[in-house]
């Protein structure tokens, strides 16, 4: 396989990025929320460029666009690739669609190579993954993976939308079908595995000067939200010796969880969000509330971070007299990526990279749902300065040259595997 | 002299003190701005309670209430006793109206025992110190000193209201009246002194478990902003090592000016104000704005205080990749209460209170611009928990019994030294 073929084709997948990246909802910013009137354009622009693929094109009962390529032979298992189309607010382009378009791509290659691939194939764009328009998260995916409960269909927009209401609209805006909650795609025999291609949305891969590398394990993730009490006063006329400086107690405590952080590597500690109370440059605060974000591969290590931590917040407050609430707000467990699929990305990595590299994933992905389904592999493809969730989001041609060849040999030592 | 009579007139204070509390802007809470409707009633009821007790009262172009009881004899000097009318909002009823309603009750047991005082007296109720209602502060104090500029008349309310236009309505509805830029009350040789009574609005003189104590000099204050600038980033996918976050840099600097004033008695540094910005739990800090408030009696600690703390912020700047901004928004010099005037009240607290002592004001008061035109001296008196621009602000009975008895002496003790 010649790397020009690639460059082409990288060439086109941009375009193709670029056209859906302007679908948006705002003027002048990408903004792609679930079932949104930019979501109906994006399905219907990407479902055509999947049929110009030779995928028969449906939507489910979630807005999930599924294109499907069926097996030579009946009965034989089907290969799912896919992320999300939503975005975030004022988004880049690449998050998410990069997952949905760099497949169809490579697999117009492969069929203009006369490749024929001896399992089913699907290619899905998630209809939700960012949690921005209802206060909840993957329900594209959820949905695909027959896990949308009734809780789910309650939740309400900024405007008192359902999102059962929302997903009647979807199908008919003058409500006359019935929406049915979905049951799963697929069962779990049906399928060989899952496979996404995503932006790092990290500094990773650049630092190490490569262009794509291999997700071990889509990281644990503790949310935390620390108040420390102490006494307002007048920053005039309250001696050192008296004071019950709560954000003193709070600055503590956001040097105290980065200093454990840098001891334990790949440990991930941040305080992104830090409040004074009462806030004003003459009092001393009387409060201070924290976020705390705490990320690991292994599960072990992050909740022992998070005693670690809540035993330093302790001590902090004794030592200060201040009071302290540690409040556990979300804890979602470490999703290891499959062994086998992994091995087999890795060597289409190191084949056509030269080298691979293995890192866990910080954020979560889709491939956290799909992991209850099927067997799962990521892809991480390199991006600018690793920044995401923002217009400069960006990923260089050859990156994305880089990433089509890999999953062009994945599919075809996948084809031989299965042949083997 | 028994304590027993200022029992009864402490009583008399306190009911005062509870009637001018009542009056306010807004309902269920204390609130009195400058030239307010509040501020008139104000004037009209301390003004009526001034008369009763002998003094003529007239109101300045600044809005200050001004009662003055003439001298025995034409050409004796004048001693100024007062303090504010005016409060923050949501305040306590004694910082401020205790300077001014202390003096007329003094003065009211001083005429009742049939004692005589050699020289002038007048007692100010100053129409403004607290700057909340115009971005500046000591408006009365200033124009009783002859210090108000024509920059000051332009100040703005939030109604967009001038200070100008407030004062041209405040001594006549119907702007018939020319209103006149006041010289100064007093020329400097026509003073005695200028001696204010104020609640000490800290925690010492309750932590020393005395009533009150005579205020060595009033701080100088440095306010600046500090900024660190580092690279905002996802709080999953950026490694420690890669990160440049300005919240832990800011964290650092509460820490530093909070060290360094411990260490350096009786410098106090704050730092109340911390903003994370953009201020996601899920977001690593890009950018972080602090408040900070140094105040020392000395100028050259306090800007030698400063020295160290602009040079720690570059510190920790440059050992963190973060930019950083130190920009000094106020720099008041301290202001030293006059020897001879404060050795005298220093004898009158000894001589009624048992044991005297010396404590420096981290506040600003009427005092700080009275100095420039007399020499001053300030009587602080304890209140509960040093807690004070809050309704919990209390003074209790027999600490006002003790002002009064301290005040009563200070004001025989000066007549008797003018007489030696």
């Amino acid at each position: 396989m010649k790397r020009d073929s690639f460059g082409s084709a990288a060439l086109v997948l941009d375009r193709l990025l670029r056209e859906l990246g302007r679908v948006s909802d705002e003027k002048g910013s990408l903004t792609r929320t679930f079932l949104s009137p930019a979501m109906r354009r994006a399905n219907r622009m990407v479902g055509g460029w999947m049929r110009e693929t030779g995928l028969s094109v449906r939507e489910d009962a979630l807005g999930n666009l599924i294109g499907r390529l069926e097996a030579p032979r009946p009965g034989a298992r089907t290969l799912v690739l896919g992320s999300h189309l939503d975005t975030v607010r004022d988004a880049g382009r690449f998050d998410g669609a990069l997952g949905v378009l760099l497949p169809i791509v490579a697999l117009r290659h492969l069929r203009r190579e006369g490749v024929r691939l001896p399992f089913a194939l699907e290619v899905v764009g998630f209809s939700e993954e960012e949690g921005v328009r209802f206060p909840s998260a993957y329900l594209g995916s959820r949905g695909y993976s027959g896990r949308i409960r009734s809780a789910d269909l309650a939740l309400r927009d900024e405007n008192g939308i359902t999102v059962g209401q929302c997903l009647r609209r979807w199908i008919d805006p003058r409500g006359r079908r019935a929406w049915k909650r979905p049951a799963r795609a697929h069962s779990p025999r049906e399928l060989l595995g899952y496979v996404e291609v995503h932006i790092e949305q990290g500094p990773v891969l650049e630092k190490r000067g490569i262009s794509c590398g291999v997700v071990s394990a889509i990281a644990g993730q503790t949310r935390a939200r620390v108040i420390f009490l102490g006494r307002a006063g007048h920053a005039g006329t309250t001696p050192m010796a008296l004071r019950r400086d709560a954000l003193a107690g709070g600055a503590e405590f956001v040097l105290a969880a980065e200093s454990l952080a840098r001891k334990r590597p790949p440990l991930v500690a941040t305080v992104g969000r830090l409040e004074a109370r009462p806030g004003a440059g003459n009092v001393i605060a009387g409060g201070a509330e924290l976020s705390l974000d705490l990320r690991h591969p292994a599960d072990g290590s992050r909740l022992e971070a998070l005693r670690t931590l809540r035993s330093a917040a302790r001590q902090i407050a004794r030592r200060r007299r201040l009071g302290v609430s540690f409040q556990v707000t979300q804890d979602n467990p470490s999703v290891a990526c499959s062994p086998g699929l992994t091995a087999l990305l890795s060597r289409s990595v190191k084949a056509r990279q030269g080298r691979s590299m293995s890192l866990p994933s910080g954020a979560g992905h889709d491939g956290v749902v799909l992991s209850s389904l099927a067997p799962i592999a990521m892809l991480f493809v390199r991006c600018r300065a690793g920044a995401s969730h923002c217009p400069s989001e960006h990923v260089k041609i050859g990156d994305l040259a880089a990433a089509l060849d890999i999953v062009d040999d994945f599919l075809r030592r996948l084809a031989r595997d299965l042949h083997g």
